[in-house]
C-alpha cells in the first residue's frame, strides 16, 4: 500500500495533468509538428490493414506510421542509428541499378538511385523517424526505406506522393525481403564505420603514440610491478607496451572484416532466394563493393547470414578487446600523472579546462575518464550483443536491430574517443623529467646491481638500512663502510638494468 | 599495405573532402546554426582559461562551451539524458530555496528557483549539449546547469546575459560542489524514473497478466519440460508464473529504492562538506523529497556516497532481474504463438501490423520482439554498470555519466517496452482454445492416469503401441483390449491431473 | 547476533566435527575405488535402458552411471559441488519424515533418515560422482542422490545392494520430481552458504574497517579525486566509506533471502503438485527449515519456482554488487599502499610472504589480489547467471546445474576471499603517519584556506609560486611576504577543512 | 589434417599412456597425505620469512606452504587447472634444455629436464596444492613449480629433499622471473588447449553436421521466421548453417593464435630482460615449439605481453563467439525435436537415457541441455576475463590466475561439450520425415505458389478461407473452384520453392 501512495504521490507531481501528463501529450504534438513543420497537415496513405493518418510532408508511408504508434519505446534518443539509415540507401541504390539489369523500368530506377542516394548521404534523415525496439527483423526501417525512396523517388519525377506510382515493394524493395536487406545494411554500416573512423583513428593514435615512445626513450624510471616499486624500466619502453596493445587492436579489428564483408542479398526471406534470379547476389554484393570501395562480397551460405549475426558477435569481440586495452592505458596514464605533489606525477597531462578555479596544477585527465567510460560501454555492448546473438530462432535472427546499434555505438565512440584522447591528451604529455629521476633513484630496488660488487648479504644490509631509516641507498651504503661515494655511482647505473646481458 | 590502400580508398569515396569531409566540417556549423538559430551570432564568455565564443542565443557559459569543443565523441545523440538534465533542475531549485535560509540574496534566490524550475520543467533542453562522454564527474554538465540557471536567472532579473551578475558558482552552485550535485542528481533521476514510469508499467502488466491468468483459469493444456510433452497444466496456472514473476520484479526493484533515496548533497568535494553549512544536506534533501514527492534523506556517509554508486549497481542488478523475466516471458509467449499452422500455436497474438502481403494469419510476434531486444540491451547495461562502479579510485567514481546513461536508459527501455508489451499484446491474447485440447489430448503422457486402474505393465504398452503407431492413447489401449471407450472417458481425466491429491 | 545465532545453528546441523572432517579425509581413497572399481570390481545394476556395470563399492545406481558415461565433459574438476549435494541430504531426510506422516513404512523411512542424514554431513561425497555439465534439470543428480540413499538404507537394514529393496524412486523420492527437489536444493545450499559463510565473513570484514576507521580517526590526509590532490579528508573518513559499502552489502545480501527461502518442494514435474498429497509442501518448508534453522517456506506460486530461478537471478545481483564494492576498497588499498619509495605509500601492508629476495619493503598487496580476482569472477558468474535465467522455456528451465553451480561458487569464493582479506591484510593494516602527513602538508590545496585571509589573488599566486618552483606553500607565501610563519601555521590548518562549517 | 597431426604430437608429448593415467589413479593417494603429512610427518623448509613445517611426503617448500595457509580461498576444488601446471612443465624443461646452453651445471640441468618432465607429464600434480587465488601474478605456483622440480630433481641425483642442493631459485628459475614464466605457462597451455581439444572437437563436430546435411538435402519442410511459418526450405539447407556456423567459429578460434603464440618468457621482471642472457628469449620460444610441435615464438614486446593480457581476451571474444554459434543450433535442435506428439517434432533426437519412466517417446534433450548450459558458463568467462584483463596496472597485469583458469575453463568445456554433444546428439539425430511433410503441407505459406497462375486476389482467397475453416489450401482452392486437384498438386510444388528463378 505505501508504494502505491508513494508511487500516485510521485505520478501526481510528476505527472499530473498540468504537468507532464499535458507534457506527454504536447510530446507528441510537438513531436509531430517538429517532425512536419507543423503547417503540412496530413494525408492519408494505406497498407493491408487500412488507411493510416501520415504527416503531409514527411515522405514515409502507412507501414513505418504504424510502427510508430505501436513501439513508443524511449522515443526520439531510440532512434535506428543514421549510420544505418545511410547503408540503406547504398544498398537500395545498389539494389536499384541491379534490378535495372533485371527488367526494373529504367524511369523508375534512376528516380530510385537519386533517391536512395540522398538516403546513402544523410539528407533524408528526418524522414526515419523509427526505433530500435520495434520488430526484431528490422522490417519496419526496411519498408520506411523503401516507402520514402518510393515517394521520394516519385517525387523526382512528378508522381505524387502517396500514390504508389513508384511502388515501395514492387520497385524499391525488388527482389528483396527485409530478411536479407536489414543484415546486409548491418554489415555495410559496420564495414564503413570500422574503416572509416575507427581503424584511422585508432592508427593515428598508435602513431601518436610511437611518437612519445620516441621521445621518451631515454627516460629511466622506477618499474611497478603489483603496484610496488619493482626494477628500472624507460618511460619509452612503457609506452612501447601501448603502442602494441593498440597495433595489435586494429589487427584484431581487420581480422574480423572478412566476415563483415559477406552479404546476405539474395537470400530473401529464408535464406534460400525465393523470388529472386539467379545471379542477383553477386551482382548486388559487386555493386555496393563499388559504392563503397569496400571488399564486400556475396555470403557463401545465405541461411547462416539470415539465421545468425556471429559476424558481428564475433566483431565486437574484438572491440571488446580494443576497449581492454584502451582502458589499461588510460588508467596508468591517469595514475602517472597523479599529483601535482601527492600523487605519482612522472607525466605532465595537457589541461584543456580548468580543473580548479582555485589550485594551479589541478590538471583532471578527463579525457583519460571520457575513454574509460566508453570502454565500460562498449564492455556493457558487448553482452548486450552476445545475449542477442545467442537468442535467435530457426531461419531468422529477430535481434537486429539492438545489436547493430550496439554494434554501432561501440564502433563510434571507441573512434570518437580514441581521436579525441589522442589530440587532448596523448599528443601533449610531457615527462616530470626531473621527478620521474628523482623517484627512480630513491628506489631501494637498485640495491641489486651492488650483489656482484659487494655480495648478496652487504647488499641486503644496505637496502635495509635505508629502508628502516629513510635514507638513500648510498648513504646506507656509505655510512656502512661498504663503498664509496665514487664506487656507489659507478656501480649503480639504472640504465645498465634495462635489458639483458 | 593492403588495409592502408582499402582504408584510404574507403576514406576517399566515403569521406572526401567534397562529401563528408566538408560534410564534418559542416556538420560543426550546422549544429551551431541549428543550435542557435542561425542569426542570433556570438558573444564572449570568459573562464580562467579566457575568452571563448558562445552562441548567443543559447544561456549556457565558458566551460560548457568548452567541453562541446573538448570532447566530440558521438554528438547529439549521445548527450545527456534529459531525465538527468531535469533533476539538476529539481536540484538546483532546492538548493537556492535552501540557500536563501542560509543568506542568498532573495533577488537572486527567487529568480534561480524560477529559472530552475524551467529546467525542472524540460523548457531548456536546448540549452544543455552536452555529451555522456565527458569528465567521469559530470562537472561540466553540473557547470551546464549553473551556467544556463544563471543566465536564465539574470534574464529574469533583467541582467544581460554573459554578465555573471547571477553567478553560476557563487550564486547557483552555492554550497555545493561537482561532486555531491551530480549523484546528487543521479539518485532523484533514478528514484523518479522507477516510480513515475517503470513501476508503474509494471503494475499495469501484472494486471493485465492477472486478468489472462483469470480468464484462462479453465483451460488445461499439455504441460512442457524440456520442451517435451509433460503432464497437463491450465493455461491460467502458466500465467500465474508469469504474474509471480512480475509482482516479484516489482517488489525487487522496490527493495533497491532506500538506497536510491539517500542524498550526496552536502559532501561537497570529497564527502567532508567543507565549504557547506551544518545542516545543509539535511535541508536539502527534506526540500528535494517536498519537490518530487518522494522520501529522500541525506546520505547517512557521504564519504561512500561520492566514491561509490554501489546503490546503481544494485538497482540495476533489480533491472537486469526484471529483464531476465521478462525475456522468459516473451519467449513462452512466442513459441506459445507460433504457428499458425506448423507450430505450437496454443495462443493467438494480435496482429497490429501486416505480417505478410500474402498469408493470412502469419502474426509476427514483434512486441515480444522489442521487448527481448530491450532485454538484451538492460543486460549489457549492466555490465556496463558494473565494469563502471567497479572502477572508482579514492575520494571519487568518476564513472559517473556511463552510469546515470545507462542505468536510466534500462530504466525507461523496460518501463517503455512493458507498456506497449501491455498494450499492444497482452490484453489481446486469446487462447486457442480448440487446438489447445486436440494437443493435450493427443499427449501420450495422460497414461499416466491409467496406472491405478490397469496397472503400470499393461498403461506402458498402451503408450508404446501408441507412439509406435502414431495412434491415439485411447485406440491403443482398446485395441489391446484392457478397456472400454467408456472406462477410458472416465479414467483418463487431465483435468484430475492438476494438483496434489 | 540473531544472524551468528542461526549461522551457528546450521553449522552446528550440517558440519559435526565427527562427520565431514573425516569424510573428507576418506574422500581420496574412496574417489580412487570409484573410478577404477577399485578391488571391489563391478556389479550390474538396472534402468529402463537395461543392465549397465557400477563399482561394487559404491552405492550409486543405474542412472548416475549412465550420466557418467555420457556426460564426459570436464571431468572430475567440474563436478557438482558439495554444498548441493549435502542440500540434497537435508531435503531427503526431510521428505522422508514427512512422507512417514503420509504412510511411507517406518522401517524404510528410518534408514532413509539415516542415509540422508549422512549424504548432508558430507560423508557421502565421493558417491557423487556427476559432473554440473549434464541435464539442465539436474535430474541425473537427483536421480543419483535416490540411488546412493536408497542403497545405504538398503545396507542400513540389511538389504543387498542394488536389489531396490529401499527403492530409490518409490521411497526416496517419493511425492517428489526431479523438478522440485532440484530447485528445492537450490535454494537449501544458497541459503545454507549465506547465512553460514558470506555474511559472517562480511559481518568480521565490516568489523575489522570498523576498527580501522577509529584508529585512523585523527589522521589528516590527503583527498584525492580524478586521482589528483584535492582538498584534506581523515584517513577515518576513507575507512568509513569502505565500512559503509560493506554494511550495505551485508544488507544487499539479506534483501534477497526471503526469495531464496521460498521452496518449490511440492510443485513436482511441471507445479501442479500431481502425484503429491495436500499439505506436503508446507510440512516439507517446516521440516527443512526445522533441519537448517533457516525461515524457509514453501513457495507460494511453484509454477514460477520450477519455470524461473530469478530469485538466483536477484541473489547473484546482489553479489556482484558486493564484488564492486570489494573491488573498489581492495583497488584502493593497494594503491594507497604502493612504494615503499616510488608509490603513495600512505598505508602500510602486512608482509605474509617474501615479495622479493632482495628488496626489504617490497610488500606486494596479494590478499588485494586475490580478492580482486574473486571479484572478477564474481561479475562473470553473474553474466553467466543471467543468461542461465533469461532461457528457459515453458514450464521448466533446464539451466539448473550451471545457476547453482556459479551462485555457490560466488559466494564461496567471496565469503572466503573477505575473510582472507580480513586477516591476513585489514587487522594489519598501519598508517604510514609520517608520510602522510608530509604528502598532506605539501599540497597546494591548502591554498584554499588563506582565502578569507590573505585575498583569493595573493592567496592562487602563492600557489603558483610554490608549484612553478617546487616549493611548499609557507615558503612560497613567505617569500611573497604575504605572512610570517605563524600566520601560516595558524591560518593554514587541514584539521579545520574536514567538515561544514 | 595438419592440425590433426600437430594434435597428436602435442598430445603425444604431452599425455603419454604410461603417465597420466597413472599419475591420476596415485592423485587420491597422494591428496590424502598432502593433507595430513600422511604416515610421513613434517619436515621443516625455509625461506626469508623463517622456518614453516611441509608435509614430509610432499616435494614443495616453504613459499608454497605459505600460500596454502594465506590463501584458504574455495578450497580444493579451487586449485589451478592441471593444464596449467603441465604448461609450467614444458616451460621449465625448456629452460633447463637453454639454460645448461648458458652454462647451467649439465648434472643439476639433466636432472631438472627430468623432473619438469614428470611435472609437464602430469606425474606430480598433487605437488600442485595451491588455488587459483593467490597473488595476481601467480608468483606462488611459479615457485610452487620452482620447489617441486628443484626437489624432485635433487631426489633424481640423490641429494636430500628440502636440501635445495639443486636450487629453486638459483637453478630451476634461472633467468627466469613469475613475471614472464607465468604468462609464457598461461600461453602455451592456452595454445595446447586449443589445438588438442577444442579445434579437434569442433572439426569433428562440423564433419558430424555436414553430414547431416547431406542426408537431409532433400527433405523439405517448412521454414520459420519470427517463429511463425515461412515459405520451404530444407533440412540441409538449415544445416548447412549449422555448418558455416562451426566451421567459421574454428576460424576465429584460429584467428587468435598467432597472438598466443607470442610467448612471454625473457622479459623477467618488468619486461626489460633484466638477469637473462641475450638471445635466451628466443631459444627458450624454440625450444617450448619443439617440446609441443606448435610454433611458439618469442614476443617482439616483453613489455606489452607482462602488464596486458588482450591476447587471453580476444583468444575468449572468439570462445565467445562460439558459444553463441553452438547455444543457437543447440536450441533449434531441441526445439525441432520437441514433442513427441505436442511439440514440432520434426527431428528425432537419440535417447541416451531414460526421459521418463512411464511414457515412451519421452526424449529429453539432455546434450542440447549440457552444451547450452556450458555456453552460458563460457559467456559469463568471458565477462571475467574482460574485467580482468582491463584492470592491469603499470608494468604487470595481476589478475592472471583468475584470466588463464576462465580461458581453459571455457577451452575444455566448449572442447568437450561439443564431442559430446557430437557423439550422444547429432549422429544419432534422424529426421521425422512423415510428419516433417504433413507439417509442410499444412502451411498457407504454399499459397504463394498459385499468385502466378490464379492471380493474388483469388489465392488470398484461397488461404484466408482454409484459414478460417480450418481446412488445406488444396482443399479450399477445390471448394472455391479455382482449380482441379491435379492443377494444385502441380502448381503447389514446394521444391520450386527453393532457390532464386
Amino acid at each position: 500500500m505505501a508504494i502505491l501512495t508513494k508511487m500516485a504521490s510521485a505520478r501526481r507531481l510528476l505527472h499530473s495533468p498540468s504537468a507532464s501528463a499535458a507534457a506527454s501529450r504536447d510530446f507528441s504534438k510537438l513531436l509531430l509538428r517538429s517532425l512536419t513543420g507543423g503547417s503540412g497537415g496530413f494525408r492519408e496513405e494505406r497498407d493491408t490493414f487500412g488507411p493510416i493518418q501520415v504527416p503531409n510532408d514527411r515522405y514515409w508511408g502507412a507501414q513505418t506510421q504504424r510502427s510508430v504508434q505501436n513501439f513508443e519505446i524511449g522515443g526520439e534518443s531510440e532512434r535506428m542509428p543514421k549510420q544505418l539509415i545511410e547503408a540503406f540507401g547504398i544498398l537500395k541504390k545498389s539494389a536499384a541499378i541491379v534490378n535495372m539489369e533485371y527488367g526494373l523500368d529504367k524511369k523508375y530506377g534512376d528516380a530510385i538511385v537519386k533517391a536512395a542516394g540522398e538516403v546513402a548521404q544523410g539528407k533524408l534523415t528526418d524522414h526515419f523517424p523509427l526505433v530500435v525496439w520495434q520488430t526484431g527483423s528490422g522490417t519496419q526501417t526496411n519498408m520506411n526505406a523503401n516507402e520514402v525512396i518510393a515517394n521520394r523517388a516519385g517525387e523526382i519525377i512528378g508522381i505524387p506522393i502517396g500514390s504508389k506510382g513508384v511502388h515501395p515493394n514492387d520497385h524499391v524493395n525488388m527482389s528483396q525481403s527485409s530478411n536479407d536487406t536489414f543484415p546486409t545494411a548491418m554489415h555495410i554500416a559496420a564495414a564503413v564505420e570500422a574503416n572509416g573512423r575507427l581503424i584511422p583513428h585508432l592508427h593515428a593514435l598508435h602513431e601518436a603514440l610511437v611518437e612519445k615512445q620516441n621521445e621518451f626513450a631515454d627516460i629511466v624510471k622506477i618499474g611497478r610491478t603489483h603496484t610496488q616499486d619493482a626494477v628500472p624500466i624507460t618511460l619509452g619502453q612503457v609506452f612501447s607496451a601501448y603502442c602494441t596493445q593498440v597495433r595489435y587492436g586494429i589487427a584484431r579489428v581487420e581480422d574480423t572484416l572478412p566476415r563483415l564483408y559477406q552479404l546476405a542479398q539474395g537470400g530473401t526471406a529464408v535464406g534460400t532466394g525465393l523470388n529472386t534470379k539467379k545471379g542477383f547476389d553477386k551482382k548486388i554484393a559487386a555493386q555496393v563493393s563499388k559504392e563503397t570501395g569496400l571488399p564486400f562480397v556475396t555470403a557463401p551460405n545465405k541461411f547462416e547470414a539470415l539465421a545468425a549475426h556471429d559476424a558481428l558477435v564475433e566483431c565486437s569481440g574484438a572491440l571488446n578487446t580494443v576497449a581492454v586495452s584502451l582502458m589499461k592505458i588510460a588508467n596508468d596514464i591517469r595514475l602517472l600523472g597523479s599529483g601535482p605533489r601527492c600523487g605519482l606525477h612522472e607525466l605532465i597531462l595537457p589541461e584543456n579546462e580548468p580543473g580548479s578555479s582555485i589550485m594551479p596544477g589541478k590538471v583532471n585527465p578527463t579525457q583519460c575518464e571520457a575513454l574509460t567510460m566508453v570502454c565500460a560501454q562498449v564492455m556493457g555492448n558487448h553482452t548486450t550483443i552476445t545475449v542477442a546473438g545467442s537468442n535467435g530462432h530457426f531461419e531468422l535472427n529477430v535481434y537486429k536491430p539492438v545489436m547493430i546499434n550496439a554494434l554501432l555505438q561501440s564502433m563510434i565512440l571507441l573512434g570518437d574517443a580514441a581521436e579525441s584522447f589522442r589530440k587532448n591528451c596523448v599528443v601533449g604529455i610531457e615527462a616530470n623529467r626531473d621527478h620521474i629521476d628523482d623517484l627512480m633513484r630513491r628506489s631501494l630496488m637498485l640495491v641489486t646491481a651492488l650483489n656482484p660488487k659487494i655480495g648478496y648479504d652487504k647488499a641486503a644490509a644496505c637496502a635495509k638500512k635505508a629502508h628502516k631509516e629513510g635514507s638513500t641507498l648510498k648513504e646506507a651504503a656509505m655510512s656502512l663502510g661498504y663503498l664509496t661515494s665514487e664506487e656507489f655511482d659507478e656501480w649503480v647505473d639504472p640504465k645498465k638494468m634495462l635489458g639483458p646481458s
